[in-house]
This record gives structure tokens, sequence and C-alpha cells, in this order.
């Protein structure tokens, strides 16, 4: 699907229930599709990714937040502003690693797996891998080649949610396809 | 994917762009599981009915209306209070048939195809067919039987969006399987 039109106006917010009964469904085709749960989770990271790579867009648009200093204002912003626009809530920004690289965000709440219950034999399914993809794709349009993932997820019985974002390096600033 | 727990304060609200996007790579992955358009339509309609269903419940308990006395009654609650609190916007109910069993529901916007272009080649697919099924699926559960379908569709080049209900019958009144 390609997108036309520009942005204009407050975002219209939809019910989270929906939305989560429709990420649900999309999870659950690609159980069908797939053979294991490393493929799905792939698939959903890259699905996320695409995601991302758009969102990144209307979020620099509507956030108005200038250019990151360094990696500590990029947690935040993440956790304070982009989670709470699309997601309606806030991470708390924790675990960084001594060298600064490495930060988690922890979610007590996650919406896309409210009364979500794993079916049995998906041990490996990282359930909400799309927002691991989300955020990677849209790091990399602010030239951050950032690794995404999963440590604990509530669903599998941890106690809280924890996604690891990992700083790899700095892209070079590139001229998109397509554009002067 | 099951469900757990109840429903507690306000229901969360997420960004539309995101529920949009997720829902795009729904249809997309289900163009790519299936044949043909029509079977691409059947299917959202399966799954949105899966979603009435679960839905319905959520909405009794937040929408505090009454049982609706007629067809007419249960059009408005659908687009005044449904499609307001679900999506944000509130289609126009339109075009009743003499007989009063039938009407449409006319939405200048629909936040499913927002920034959407159908690809080519798939001029059958109903790509917001998701929510005929969830009507379908809600009304099931207040005990009707009605019939939804799109009839045109700003999608594909229509000047509105269409969606035509039809009352086929009264069910009987059902004990839900495994309660009292």
């Amino acid at each position: 699907m390609s997108r036309q039109g520009n942005r204009a106006g407050d975002p219209r917010k939809v019910n989270g229930e929906l939305f989560t009964l429709t990420y649900g469904a999309l999870v659950a085709q690609l159980i069908k599709d797939y053979e294991n749960d490393e493929q799905v989770n792939k698939q959903l990271d890259k699905m996320g990714y695409n995601m991302g790579v758009r969102l990144i867009e209307d979020f620099l648009a509507r956030a108005n937040t200038g250019r990151c200093n360094d990696f500590r204002e990029t947690a935040d912003v993440i956790a304070k502003v982009a989670f709470k626009m699309y997601l309606g809530l806030t991470p708390v920004v924790s675990n960084w690693s001594t060298t600064g690289d490495e930060f988690s965000l922890l979610l007590e709440s996650n919406p896309l797996t409210e009364f979500v219950e794993l079916p049995p034999g998906h041990a490996n399914l990282n359930y909400s891998n799309l927002l691991c993809g989300a955020l990677r794709g849209a790091l990399e349009m602010v030239q951050m080649d950032v690794d995404v993932r999963f440590v604990q997820d509530i669903l599998k019985g941890d106690n809280i949610t924890e996604i690891r974002l990992k700083f790899i390096k700095r892209l070079e600033d590139a001229v998109p396809v397509g554009e002067d």
C-alpha cells in the first residue's frame, strides 16, 4: 500500500482495543503463514521497520523536538514523546550501560498485548516485535543505526516488558533516492 | 489469541496513523496469502466478525445505551456512538429503504484508508471489509442477523464510501456456551 496526501490537523485517535485486536489478527495470520516463531519475529520486525520509516516524518513534524545531541536525549524523546504520542504510554528509561550506548525501555503495560495470551507452543514468539522494527526504522531515518530487541516480556511471564536499544553507529547523511 | 482480565477505566487511544499502517500490513499480508480479492474480502470479513463479537461486550459496557427498539435506533447508535467511539468519526445514516429494513452509512473519510492507494490489479478488493465483519459480528451478539457490505468506496474512485446494512432477521436469544 502506498501513501498520498499531506498531513494536516490533529492526528486522529482510534480505540486501543480495536488496535489490539487488529494487531492480534496480523500476528495470528503470520503464525499461520510462517513455519516458526523466529520467522514470525523477523516478519514483524520487517513490517515494523517499514512503519517506522514512514511514521518518523509525521513524528518530526508533530513533535517539534530538535535534533538530539546524544543517545540519552534520544532515549528521552522515544519514551516521553514518541511512545506517548503513538501508544499513549510512557516507558521508563533504565539500565544504561556504563558507556552510555545501551539502555532499556521498561513497559508496565503494553497496548499491543492487552487481553492477549500467547497460544501454546510459541515460547520464542516476540509478539510485539513490530515495536522493535518501528524503532529501528524510525531511528535509521535520523541517521542512527540502533539494534532493538525484546529482552523481557510480561506476555512470557516476566515481571516487566523490557526493550533494549543498543547504539551501533551514526549513519552518513544520505540523500534519499528520488530527491534533490 | 485469547483474552483475559476485565476492562477498567477509560479505553486507551492509539495514534490513527499507527492503526492505519498496522491495518495496511494486515491487508498486504492477506493479499500475499490468498489467490484473489474475493478470498481476501472474505478473510477480512471473518476477522472483523471475530473482532465485532469481542468488541460488543466492551461497547455495551461503555456506551450505556439501552436496548434499541427498532432498526432506526440501531442505525443511530452505530453511527453516532460506535463509530465515534472506535474510529473517531460519525458517518451519516442515509438511503433508508421504504420498508425500513435497509440503510447506508456514508463516510466522507475512513481512517483505515488514509494515505492508502489500492495496488493495481485489485479492483475487487474491499480494502476495509473488516468493518463489515465487525458490524455483522457485533450485531449478531445483540440478536440481529444483518447483511453488511460495501457498495461504494472512495478508494475505488467513488465520491463517497457507503456501507449498506440490511436487516435479515431477529435471532433467538441464545444462552452463550459456557454461561448460565
